[in-house]
């Protein structure tokens, strides 16, 4: 951290600021240029308070130097962590395709959804039972049946499965259903469940707010990490911009930004990164040019009836097709699907 | 809602459509124009799925006619809502002030607050037991601890309290201690917390999420409304931005246009809004001259040794002085603090 | 500027480093903490390229520490600069109000216009003669014929006028016709328009680009400033935002923000700042509370026959209660209109 | 457009708004639904103003059902124009690499880059000699010397060239030196420059404004396309967004939106896209994925010393090794080289 001091602060105010990153511990560097002075901090920054700092007599800014996440950062851990999952290891050298509805509705959507899958050699299905909703009018999800409903059918084609968990007090009985416990957009900032599934010890799909950050989204991941739960996979699904004619913009930077910063899996989410099922192929397609570990693919049987995202669903015929172009583009980029 | 049709839809495509309408109990209205045919959905649309619609063969799209919220609407309630809270009325003629430190602390710092609530005539306090922070490593907040000295001493002056509760489990207890609760900016779409505080009868703060459309923000509040409680405030606390010198952008719009679309009473949080306490008072007499029904604004006695939000706190001195403005904004547009 | 050199940089980066410093004329100044080395630099930095040092062998990142811009600030001219027009002063203690319509139209239009803005103390008025829009098959404004109608009928009321000049070439004409040369939120990083404006040495309005920082925009009007030209006003006119239900965001942080970091007069602009007629004035009593200098506002006789803008218009009766309204709301805060 | 009727509007409103638009030569239709009145337009809609009929008495808002571009859609020109230059086609199966520095500098620089180009069959060098910058005090390119040096290179290396034009009445003097006329994304909307590079015949690259949407973008070749001028290739550079770990946000999704709106060819510009050399590749990769006719990517023999961009520029040898890559991901999804 450096506090830049105000063009005309004077020595006590320096002093009293050098005196206060004391009190927490660290040391100071001071380096006075011809405009301003500027205190550097030595030491562990993690306790001290940049609004602290920052309030204090003469100072005009404090600029951070070091990122703010730690555990989840390349620095600290330098090697790539990979995640197994029913004999397949996210993470790996290999593209990990994960796919399956929205919303758990019944069991003959779910079994024809299943049989897809492993037709094409998917071994991950996704689908929700609890479902955030802008509406209070809209579909909810099926709640606990529709957690044995996925269970129950992932394991009759021997599938792993992802689904959402909205609440810390549901990560008990999520838990027990599915192998991946999938951390929603809207609650990427909700600490009680961050911590709740960091305390699982369960594989966690840690999904980018729409709002967020990279750095926050970091930060997230860290609350999960701080639980000693290292399998956490970040899933870009688009943010929230300017842009109208796409429910959201992918941010496939993010893909090679993360792979740079963070040891953690990076996993696209194109069905909701563009809203628009005919955008999908091509933006599954560049996440895995771009170096994403895995994509997660909303899949329906019959989308026009689907009781939530139908919009940005595949058939089941353009997900055999999407799955043979992401093949090549993984081998393109030296990977296998 | 209106189903656009592809310039090249055929009969059959806008048959299947009009009969799926059907099926949901709604009537259809046909246009045929030169480019393209539309059909107009005549009843209740809550039940339609605009997703459903937008994947029938032909369609090439769908565009909503009505708001999505009802119950919030002035169209559905005309008259402004009033909450009375403490002996005051928020949504009424007076602009109501809430101030406080961000985070509870300890009993002399509050206790130095509420003393200067009191003599600047403010008659609600806030005060964070339950901190959503971004970094696991920044300090928390109290919890249950805090919880209870920010009622004792507000019982001890005569105030009424609003502090933020994060999760469903919490509500009872925060609602025991409170006379608000606050829905927090990264909880505005964490429905199982927005049904909980809808069915504790209690009034509730929500604030805006940081990237949610106002629309978005008017559903979360549908949400409380639909378990009958009506006693609904939304503080506008700033929407993230590219711009980086504010830590975000006071949405000032918002308040007048809210208070056409909606009955419920608005709020401002210059604090959030700014993330500078060199900006607050501005931004706050600019919210009550937009029309704003009340403030809520961050005090403490010791900015520079806040635990949370020091940067965007005011000292006393400044905070006596900005109700001194306010009270001046306020009459000039015919209302009073 | 400070150059963060990365975890495993050795001696010999950091030397390279500090050589290219002083290659530009600057000195050096080194900080080693624990994670980091740290490079501060000691000098004029506005000949250094963030570029060049940010892509060095063992640079990790290059921070800046002091603003880019400098005649337009605070620091360099710390007393408010006054603008005189028509024999108001722009930035002095008066709130001052510019108006009129969108484009020019017709001369009648232009007079019943003028008839009003001279009834409710109007010095300056707005008028349009080059549109830029978005759609080659809108309207584009009379050009000069239009340049040569606002001012016959400004001469024939005794007002000032502002209109807007769209490129470098025009900049003569416009001067000839016009008091104040508007530049536009679309050419506000035209720099041709920029020089030319400057040497003009005409009073500028520089309207902030929908899409830009408070910094880019200040670092625009230091384009006009290097040519010795500073009379410039800074017109906030909203930014785009993920946010629908308005055209823009007004962002009203900018003012306290812009009166802070800078001796040059702020306006605002509520009707493209909201692009809805019943928020202007809702929003223009609100910049005015948070310290704008003026505002500038879109009135026309006939809103619904406006060629131009329409929607954000008001008519004269809502204009003249807007002015009352302003100057109460100016008293409030000490100053006048 | 679809005028949407207030609930309370009176027959009289609605019966003004049908008599306006039956003014503007267009006939109205009626649908009457339990909320709300709305009245279609039937006809060619360009020459109605949205803004006129939105201010009309009983209206509550005016929807667009037809996108506002008409030459640039693929509904007008059903087949993908293809533009050739130097005996290569852009928009045709081939992915084309555009390539070179930011700016033209000298010419051993130049000259340097031209045999990298032609070692890796790149036919189409960049080089900026008109530079618009944030900053006065940054260099602002060679002007004509530059121009001259980078046709005088090109012809010694047999490659087309491709630079930008920042203001209309340089557009003839570009013309004379340069293959295709690039429009910066801060000139997406200075309509002057647009109709002249739309009269000068030549292929034009129109970059993306950094935060205008899609719409806006086909507007702004539409003003190109009116003049008869067809060959123009819609450069996508990222978008501004909240995140600052990047300089822009690369919006993926366009390139395919863009495939299915227009005929026109879609670019991708990986270097401004990202800000930053390290993830260049992978985000050309992806672009080349996603469907995109092209990439323009910044080259430079030796970043640390460029005068501009230097922190997104590759090197040679990692430009050589990009375009294996590139060619490996085109041929992956059906194209080549």
């Amino acid at each position: 951290m450096i506090v830049v001091m105000k063009k005309d602060a004077g020595e006590a105010e320096v002093e009293a600021v050098c005196a206060r990153v004391v009190e927490f511990g660290l040391q100071t560097h001071l380096s006075r240029g011809l405009e301003r002075t500027i205190i550097g901090l030595i030491g562990d920054e993690r306790p001290v308070s940049w609004d602290m700092l920052s309030r204090m007599e003469g100072v005009e800014k404090v600029l951070r130097v070091l990122p703010a996440f730690k555990l989840a950062s390349r620095d600290f851990k330098p090697d790539d962590t990979v995640i197994p999952i029913n004999g397949i290891r996210i993470g790996g050298t290999k593209v990990v395709v994960m796919a399956g509805p929205c919303a758990v509705e019944d069991r003959a959507q779910m079994r024809e959804v299943a049989q897809v899958l492993c037709e094409s050699g998917v071994r991950v299905m996704r689908g929700g039972a609890f479902k955030p909703r802008t509406s209070p009018y809209s579909f909810q999800g099926l709640g606990a049946a529709g957690l044995s409903l996925l269970a129950e059918v992932a394991q009759e084609f021997g599938l792993a499965t992802v689904t959402e968990v909205v609440s810390a007090e549901d990560v008990p009985l999520v838990a027990s259903h599915a192998d991946v416990l999938q951390v929603g957009a809207r609650n990427m900032q909700n600490y009680a469940l961050l911590h709740a599934v960091g305390d699982s010890g369960k594989p966690v799909l840690l999904k980018r707010g729409m709002m967020s950050t990279v750095e926050e989204w970091l930060m997230s991941a860290e609350y999960i990490l701080s639980h000693g739960n290292y399998q956490v996979m970040l899933c870009e699904r688009g943010i929230r911009t300017f842009e109208t004619y796409t429910r959201n913009t992918f941010d496939i930077n993010a893909i090679p930004l993360l792979k740079g910063l963070t040891h953690l899996p990076v996993i696209g989410d194109p069905s909701h990164g563009t809203g628009k099922w005919d955008l999908v192929g091509a933006v599954g397609r560049a996440a895995v040019a771009a170096g994403a570990d895995g994509l997660i693919v909303e899949v329906h049987p019959h989308p026009s009836r689907a009781l939530s995202d139908g919009a940005q669903s595949l058939k089941p015929e353009s997900f055999v097709r999407l799955m043979d172009e992401l093949r090549a583009v993984a081998q393109a980029v030296g990977r296998d699907l």
